[in-house]
């Protein structure tokens, strides 16, 4: 299957997971493009070829990881369900290198001048306004915890970001699929358990 | 006043204040502690006298500001109340320095091997605790909301944590005192306004 792929795509797949494993360890300030070459088996100009600065490598990753999916911290995507969402928190709890990449970038995006910090506030603007929708879409302009969608909307971005970092430094203390089923719960969109 | 106080540990409250804008400007991977040095007026030599590494450095800064108050990402106290956490948000609004900082240090923390990820481990595994007692103290074993303390001790946790990101990189859009007397309303702990 993967032969089929151009070379060149193949390359620029390997770099990106690369990328993703040095920043999960590292952050990005931490990052150097030779350790991101060196796990990918190239030299750092093979490296450059493709991405041309580590900035241009950074934004790549996040790109990348919105492609694949919407997890790793909160939503992206306007066709979502709610409980969608629920599932989404379970299968972050089986990768925590991936949340680990995001947890860190989001952490370091607040820093002055981080060339992640424009990503991260388009896509919170745009995290907030999808949530606000779907939860619009199914439950009126009303949920039955008695919220409004837009006063709803962050604070399940935060319940999942906040729930993340918990989860990252002991995860045998904090069950995150759990305690965000019981934030829904208490939203009124999903029955505690 | 500050005059009485010995030169020394004038010295090192410089050194703390210098280091924690390098943070908030760089993260802990990113500040050099020739930055905090310079900031601080002194030689690097003259800094290192007073902290000996850079890890050593920050977790003087990590202390510092849990002495300083229970502020920045989520409560440290057991004298807490729960109104007084309300406030402690309308507070930090007005210091978005210090909640960079904090903010910054959580997200690096989750990466491998970094020297603030056990101060953040036990943090939380006490602030989650202080959190169960305080909500037990004053609503037994049940919040109105229907979660036992324990199960609402991570949630609020996680949206102070998660609020500050958003607030951070995104003022005007984020409430950060509102959405969190949001969630004390769902909690059944405060009335939603």
């Amino acid at each position: 299957m993967t032969a089929a792929r151009p070379r060149s795509a193949e390359r620029r797949a390997d770099i990106l997971r690369a990328a993703f494993e040095v920043i999960a360890a590292r952050g990005y300030r931490g990052a150097s493009l030779a350790a991101v070459a060196e796990r990918a088996g190239l030299t750092q100009q093979g490296l450059l070829h493709h991405f041309p600065s580590k900035a241009a490598l950074l934004v790549a990753v996040l790109e990348e990881r919105d492609r694949w999916d919407t997890g790793g911290g909160a939503a992206g995507r306007a066709d979502w369900r709610l409980d969608l969402l629920a599932t989404l928190v379970d299968y972050n709890a089986m990768r925590p290198g991936v949340v680990q990449t995001f947890s860190a970038l989001l952490g370091e995006s607040v820093t002055d001048g981080h060339p992640a910090r424009d990503f991260f506030t388009r896509r919170y603007a745009r995290v907030r306004a999808d949530m606000a929708g779907l939860l619009r879409a199914e439950f009126g302009e009303r949920l039955p915890g008695g919220l409004t969608p837009e006063r709803a909307a962050p604070l399940l971005t935060a319940v999942l970001d906040g729930l993340q970092y918990q989860w990252l430094l002991d995860p045998g203390a904090v069950d995150m699929a759990a305690a965000f089923r019981d934030f829904l719960g208490l939203l009124g969109v999903e029955e505690a358990k």
